[in-house]
């Protein structure tokens, strides 16, 4: 079994804001050192800075706009990200979806800057279009899913098997991520066996009583 | 050399607003008939049942939303557009740019609605994004030459071939317009060359001295 | 006890759209001649003319854009609604938010148009705001009550008169609606009590079994 | 004359990215310390931990969704930018116009975590809307004018008095900014002239060849 990726999105949770955030990386670098395997931290923008100094595994923004250097105020733009340690975006996540033309420039914005990307899509024919923009991986979460406990993996197997079908043929470099309702090793596990490069998790890990444990469970089984 | 289709979108112009809107597509009608090309109107969502009421060419709107029948103030929906004479869309104008997801369930909309669609686009990653969508159309419009009197199949043949190819491989059953500074009859035809199956025109008749002269010299050669 | 005004938003319920729009418009105004109360129907877009042209009612956009005449493809102008019959418009619904800006462009182009205004609101802030911007009319809809059969003069009165107070400390001659949960004569006289001008509603007439019958029950105790 | 603000928009600009970010906010500093006149950095939102952690003076956020903690992935949070250091906030910057709705939720959010806010307006009417929702001040910036050089209080002195006024009258306890075209000390005389708190500048100061020196020559007459 390859070794897949682990991306745990940190939301707008309190309970991985500011310094808890950076107390979570730490978890996702410990466990990722442990266990040989790739763990990405995804906090909030506001604090991509402080938990990127703190931790050595790579950290990723929730979003970035497309918008490059100039009179853009208020938007992400790749350049800061990066300078602020990031080494890769989400990006048209389901809480903060993109017109298609803003994820276009986002994708070059991010490639011109060296950030590896992520595209969200919610369908089979979503993720056939977001593979056509060439981002490095697409992760395919079914809405209905997010937050649900209910693993894409077991709740709706073949949109998953669709979607990396639908990759394979309009793109094959994009690599795959399933999301929503995974928190268990075995829904890792299942992910892998769909044919995805791992998984995009966020209250799985976060909203968890003990999320170190959660990690190591989410690993155990790769 | 094979019928292309015209596409008119009427804007919000005063010149093809309300009666004027009427006006204009009988023009549309009148050339089309006379001269065995196909024309296609875009008037104003508000004035579609008017125009549809009044021509036999086919009217399409300038935009639908993704919603549909329920609790949705102030959207357009494929159903509605449909029973008030449309037979089509346009979706993702550069004037009203929608999010990815949403031209995704526009589309599933307007597919169940038995609507045409075009969806516009920017550049050639984004037509192989919309191509892998599906969409009966894909019209492409760099948004610098809008309006600007230059044709795009003068001022960029190679962003019309490079999207032809691009759509070829994607989804070779998605048709291509060009739009984008297209006024004259060497325009179409120059964007007929390029393998295009017509285009998307706004101001080059709305706003000529003499619309229906202009629609006369863009079919002239055909 | 004075005049209340009855506005019955259509949304994109199927029951509202097409033929059906001007048939339950038909009743707005059978409704209104018999008993001599005011009530505005408020069909989708698309079927304004249509609307418009049968009745002699005022007819209302769900929402119009702040864009005037020129390059705005998809956009809802002013002019070319009032073009196709009606007299005034929504603002901001819940389901169709704008940017404080856009709303005030609105504004501006509905008054050049001639056109009535109504801004909708979520709360005593927001009506103050909007109260701020001298439409014609505010409406007060706390959007957890919208459809949900429990009208807010009788769940929460207190924001009804909190809004009442507030727009007339900001602008006495902005006159307020009340709107969500309303299907009921006496809910339209306790709207009226709490300092209101009448209700907006629609899932209540729309939706009803009898959609004439609903409306004959709503302005039967003024 | 009374102690004016500077705020400072560090937009997305390059010269004002990073470290580089850091250098002005400590010519802010160091500038605000010898003149005994308050400034305020408005870095980048990646760049707040960064910059807060090195100066002493205010640091504001470009801007921040309505979103508190939960699952709103993407969502910049006043919590997570006060906890990174930042002391307040810009919001419906004419770069990042807001829906009124979530102007309100911002706010609401801001004043909750202590934040002090700027609610940008482009005229009259829209100072009026944003008044009565009781942020710390209104920056009145027309449109036009920004990044032009030609100062609003030299260009269209009538728009600053008329929102002074309209401010007075719906809520007195806001305090007034005006911004677009602000580059020399003269401009904020004149500003303050007009009855304003002070002023709001990006390029005056980050595009002058020595901002240092920009910024002593705006605070030297007052």
């Amino acid at each position: 079994m390859k070794n897949p990726l682990i991306v745990v999105n940190f939301k707008t949770y309190a309970e991985s804001t500011g310094e808890k955030a950076v107390m979570i990386a730490r978890y996702c670098e410990e466990v990722s050192r442990d266990h040989g395997v790739g763990i990405v931290a995804v906090p909030q923008i506001p604090d991509i800075y402080r938990v990127a100094s703190s931790v050595k595994i790579p950290v990723f923004a929730q979003h970035i706009d497309g918008a490059g250097a100039g009179s853009f105020t208020g938007h992400i733009t790749a350049e800061c990200i990066r300078d602020s340690g990031a080494s890769g975006t989400l990006l048209n996540h389901s809480e903060r979806r993109l017109l298609l033309s803003d994820i276009d420039s986002a994708l070059t914005a991010a490639k011109k800057a060296g950030l590896t990307t992520i595209v969200c899509t919610n369908n089979v024919a979503v993720t056939s279009a977001a593979a056509a923009l060439s981002p490095d991986f697409v992760a395919i979460e079914p809405p209905e899913l997010i937050g649900s406990g209910i693993p894409v993996s077991k709740a709706d197997p073949e949109i998953v098997r669709a979607s990396v079908a639908a990759v394979m043929k309009i793109n094959p470099e994009v690599k795959i991520l399933c999301g929503a309702g995974i928190s268990r090793g075995e829904d890792v596990a299942a992910a892998v066996e769909l044919g995805t490069s791992g998984v995009l998790l966020a209250s799985g890990v976060i909203k968890a009583k003990d999320p170190r444990a959660a990690l190591i469970d989410l690993v155990g089984k790769i």
